[in-house]
């Protein structure tokens, strides 16, 4: 369903809370009517130039509700590219409760989330991509990824895809014009040359698919599943990690309260580690399937930590580290000793298996290192676009429709034929940018949002 | 210790969190240099107008942080009366916070809590009552006491000050220009006169001093303590009570865990209902005096409520009405009847008692009204003005020296010793509104206050 954008919205677009300050916002055509209804400074806001801000007070005839600025914005140099006005007051919970309810019965309806952003695509400042950056950099989970994010609404992201559009909008004009020509039997362009460059795009639209994971490292934080039979040492060893580094989130049980997660920042990254207590129950036999709550941690898990008690032997873990091996193919593992305090080390063939004492701090700024290195290496692909679930699955099939332009070039395919897959390839282009879109996408885009953004 | 005023100082303005928008604030010389070392727009602060807004984009170098609104405020017009950049960028946890890095970097500080109000009110822009009121609108805790505390912002209770000095001032020129005139006897009003006047000064202090109370209601909400027996129905009661009422704060357990305390608005107002659960436990013999909490409770409340099951009969808590009412003397008691659905109400003499059935909820109705007309008498005298109790301890001073001007009166005191005392009225009323105050003062008021205001 599209809104109307004929309509005047408003909503808080700061958390609430208490702090010295709240800002309401309106957009629509109605804004300044609305607002003029109820402020009282030096210039009305119908009146006021565009981009000023003006001190008054706000309330209802002599009534004063509160000492305020008003924020004007006029179309289309505006957030949503409507008329605009931004009202400062003062925070808490009443003040801004309270004008909101007078913008309101002054004609304004309160907006759906995401619905200022909604109206900046519909009015063209922004496009999809763009859109999917606010909601990355306001949800972001780390430094890194809201800069990401940051250059991805700079526009990083839609001049990548502009360059994959051109590229391939050029193809289809050369097999076009031999269409034109076609009764003349000309070849404009070497067949070989036409499936070098479509899989050069096809390479790079591949990579951009396949940095869908590193980005969600980047927008939800990295998980570690610490595995390790009982008394291993993993809270020890959680506290020796949280120690040093400024801890986000502490001591989340998990909903089930089966097992501990911890977040903290590292580098600039967070990282969740989850306790996989579940062990503990069946610590005699090894039944990670029967657990299915480890067994989803180490699912979700973008490297599993197998904690050893090293007091009970270099090799006590083993069966665990192959355990998981053998289930999980695909996630990397690491090896860590424990309590190296109370065994003797100097002549133990660690290297490269990390050892640790989480008691002593011996061995954590490596282990500390190690985690981050994998944290980095994980993401290095990622510069300027976060790629997110919708992107990947749209670039896959922009893949899948080049592979058939390949396949058709390879069988000698009409140029007609090969053009329907190479306008597919261009459409599907356009919904990542939402040139071409529709209201489901656009609900499932928005649905991310919260309310005043 | 009073702060330079010379340094920079920055805060985030609005509450953390994930939301569409956040603002930093920027106070000091340097703002505007400050803040063009990493704005990239078509104008820099530096050069722009005042009370203008400018898009672009926060970064250092070619990096890109968010785009941001910059909104400028030239000296003396702004908040703190100094160069005052805001920054508007997206909402979450890490883009202010780099901004906010940036900032410091750059040379600003951090703001101290409720620094920008201060600055505030050393450069004049706010006199010390209302630098309270901004306090009590943020922390309002009821719609009431918000506008109360605006209409104090607003300058209210500022003219009645002004009006009360305007008074004394007139009465001790009086004097003085007798003790010019002391050799020839003149009495240019006579005693009487003076002595009415005063008197009826004095009398508006001591009203609005006592107003301190009600003040209380508005800016903390209105306590009722509930006690019964066990069983008397009491959370059923608070169910039936919060089930129409928006509850604000629910089911919060006291630090103890020995009470529940449920918070709901009612017309506007803030009412917290303690359960004194602490009853439970001495069931048998009445002995509020042994648990410390149900005692302290009853203390703080403005109400309370003693709950009756009939069904064990009308007088079934007659005995622990006698015990409060003996051992609070000053706090006023409603009994309620609960669980008249159980008995045979049709003869029953329940006026002017309260009668209700938390379960089916008849009487409920009439329970709030009854609650809601206490809470509204409570508050009648207060108006314009949230005296809080350094006011009030500075208004009861004044009212101390009054008395011992007008005895001094009375026994003919010289003119000399008169206008002595009544000086220190009229400083003590400075010492309200800030005129004369010193840094002590000053760390008291600006404690309530969160940074970033």
């Amino acid at each position: 369903m599209t809104p109307s954008t004929s309509d005047t919205i408003c909503a808080l677009a700061t958390p609430p809370g208490v702090a010295g300050l709240a800002i309401i916002r309106v957009s629509g055509p109605r804004s300044f009517a609305i607002c003029d209804a109820f402020f009282k400074g030096s210039v009305s806001a119908e009146n006021a130039h565009d981009h000023t801000i003006h001190f008054g007070w706000w309330g209802e005839g002599e009534e004063r509700v509160d000492s305020v600025t008003l924020m004007i914005y006029r179309t289309p140099r505006s957030y949503t590219g409507e008329d605009v006005v931004e009202i400062g007051c003062h925070g808490g919970l009443f003040v801004s409760d309270r004008i909101i309810s007078d913008i309101l019965v002054g004609g304004a309806r309160l907006a759906d989330p995401g619905e200022f952003t909604r109206r900046a695509f519909l009015n063209r400042k922004l496009d999809l991509v763009q859109v999917e950056a606010v909601a990355d950099m306001i949800h972001a989970e780390s430094h890194r990824g809201a800069q990401v994010a940051a250059r991805q609404l700079a526009g990083g992201f839609t001049h990548r895809l502009t360059s994959f559009r051109t590229a391939l909008l050029e193809i289809v004009g050369l097999l076009e014009l031999e269409l034109d020509f076609s009764e003349e039997d000309v070849e404009f362009v070497p067949r070989d040359s036409l499936r070098a460059r479509l899989l050069a795009v096809d390479h790079e639209i591949r990579q951009t698919a396949s940095s869908a994971q590193a980005a969600s490292v980047l927008r939800s934080g990295f998980h570690i599943a610490v595995v390790g039979f009982p008394n291993a040492g993993k809270s020890s060893l959680f506290n020796a990690l949280l120690l040093r580094d400024r801890a986000i989130v502490s001591d989340i049980p998990g909903t089930t309260r089966d097992y501990i997660r911890e977040s903290l920042l590292m580098d600039g990254y967070t990282v969740h580690l989850a306790d996989t207590a579940g062990l503990r129950e069946t610590a005699d036999t090894i039944e990670l399937e029967g657990i299915a709550i480890t067994r989803s941690l180490i699912e979700q898990a973008d490297l599993v930590i197998v904690l050893n008690d090293i007091s009970l032997g270099l090799h006590h873990s083993d069966p665990l580290v192959q355990d998981v091996q053998r289930r999980y193919p695909d996630t990397p593992i690491r090896l860590v000793h424990n309590k190296i305090d109370v065994v003797d080390t100097a002549n133990a063939p660690f290297h490269p298996v990390l050892a640790c004492s989480a008691k002593t701090g011996a061995g954590i700024d490596s282990l500390r290192q190690a985690i981050l290195s994998v944290v980095r290496s994980s993401t290095t692909n990622v510069t300027d676009v976060l790629v997110n679930a919708r992107q990947a699955t749209l670039l896959l099939a922009i893949s899948d429709c080049l592979a058939s332009v390949i396949e058709g070039l390879d069988r000698h395919a009409s140029n007609d034929e090969l053009a329907v897959d190479l306008r597919t390839s261009v459409r599907l282009l356009g919904e990542i940018t939402g040139e071409t879109w529709n209201p489901d996408v656009l609900d499932t885009v928005f649905s991310r949002f919260c309310i005043g953004k």
